[in-house]
């Protein structure tokens, strides 16, 4: 038995008690039910998926936790860890839980948000474990409305403010580059925060850290969605709605590592793939009109900016 | 100059007919125009989008042609090769004329088609021009129809077998296996033909084939889509069509080797992704329906078969 397993135990039932908070909460505003589906995995551990589609306030809601281990690829554990520690040679043994959060509700006016909160682990040489936390929050409207950015920064900025300084801006950069749809020249929207390999502390610590993060979650989206989902709309903006999801769509196929890292590791693809919106556009481009809402929001994917 | 100068001339010349004809028998038959694009690349060479968006018989329909050279990083040089022929150090002169089209039409029990018909040159060592050619053509129905996939495919052997007898079945199978999306075990859709680095023979006979492939698309699609284009069909088959759409989606974000290669080389944005239809679909999954027509047509995309 590893010195970590506790840990493991910790942050499988942070993040189970965290799924089953945020889909109580969502569910209440939609007014309906999540289904749910438990699976498991033939290489050890499983999960379970939530999903919420065609809801009254919800388009597609997905609240994933999964608690997986097993041996992973030389390749994939390299890729993995995406750094110079040192594991033994052929397959690694690993373990991995998470929570992965994304919701696109319906009214245009009200923006999509993606949470993912995860403890992994390897065990190096020696049976040392090398283990790290990673995660984030990052919010992508398809209007820009800045009162929002601003509330869920400042949420997000509390919460990494009672463990550290100098998480909040760090974290933050890191989520405006992370989330850069290169071939765009735009984010996927207005950031959050964002961060991997986190292991430059105690590991209680940072388990207190990532815990108090996933929690504020709801805090700060869902109050969001409660002002703006019975905003009025025209076809016009649910037209603009689906060109933003399709941007959506091109970040987390072409750019995302947990995407990319899942689908090529064999990972469950309705699970990975819950990502996505239940419908994305690309249209033939056309100028947007100088000063409008769309054009805007785009000013604001472009150039990323201080919230708080 | 280059021994094959007359041949960048040749093919740019035949990819421009091919254009031009195609755009006229699809707006001919959608009963709307084309919107052009002519776009020129600081770099060297330029070329032609032609969208037709919203129209109605198409939902999207777009032929691009470009004509480009210049120099390429020695990375995308190396990834273009794609075998172990040799280039000089340091970037690699270049030059890359094509057709491709994508076609997406309301109708959900008419199919999508692409066809892509390429030549690309590198200045070798000695100046020796390295070239090849490289194209397909393929269907992607939302609902099986037999005697369409038979069709599509009777047309391209036929050009396939004034060639070589060995063509057709090399690259149907070729076809078969490139559009393979691994995490959904399933085809794009029922193939076609597809080759890359052909350069086994003479560079006229290569062209000779290569045009009078591009030139039977034609005639190996619309007929088809003239026969589905007016059945009845439901709102439930209309969602199961951005379902396929939306595999279509994930095939060419994650798997297609000249959209990646494209958009990491700095191309033309808007011109690779006009492959992506006009919306794509990511529903929770549900299981299909025994033998439904969607079922068998998951069936058909899971195990490819033999058509003439």
């Amino acid at each position: 038995m590893l010195t970590t397993d506790n840990m493991r135990l910790r942050m499988e039932r942070m993040v189970r008690d965290t799924q089953e908070s945020l889909c109580q909460a969502v569910a209440e505003m939609d007014g309906t039910r999540f289904r749910c589906d438990t699976w498991t995995r033939a290489e050890g551990g499983g999960g379970e998926s939530r999903v919420l589609q065609d809801g009254n306030v919800f388009e597609k809601a997905g609240v994933n936790v999964s608690v997986v281990s097993g041996k992973m690829s030389p390749e994939a554990a390299r890729s993995a860890l995406g750094r110079a520690r040192k594991l033994p040679d052929g397959p690694a043994e690993f373990f991995a839980t998470g929570i992965s959060v994304v919701i696109h509700p319906h009214n245009p006016m009200a923006p999509s948000a993606h949470a993912n909160y995860r403890y992994f682990e390897f065990v190096g040489e020696a049976n040392d474990p090398i283990w790290w936390f990673g995660g984030g929050a990052d919010l992508s409207p398809s209007y820009f409305i800045r009162e929002d950015a601003e509330h869920f920064h400042r949420v997000h900025k509390a919460r990494c403010d009672c463990h550290d300084l100098s998480y909040y801006p760090r974290f933050k950069k890191w989520c405006d580059e992370y989330f850069f749809i290169a071939h765009r020249e735009e984010r996927r929207g207005v950031g959050g925060i964002f961060f991997d390999n986190l292991n430059d502390r105690d590991q209680d610590q940072l388990f207190q850290f990532v815990s108090s993060c996933a929690r504020a979650f709801q805090m700060a989206y869902l109050p969001i969605v409660e002002k703006r989902k019975d905003l009025p709309f025209t076809e016009t903006q649910k037209q603009w709605q689906g060109i933003r999801r399709g941007r959506y769509v091109e970040f987390n196929l072409l750019y995302d590592r947990g995407t990319s890292f899942g689908l090529r590791t064999g990972g469950r693809t309705e699970s990975i793939l819950m990502s996505l919106p239940l419908t994305g556009r690309w249209e033939e481009e056309r100028p947007l009109e100088i000063d409008s809402p769309e054009a805007r929001t785009v000013d604001v994917l472009r150039c990323p900016q201080e919230w708080v």
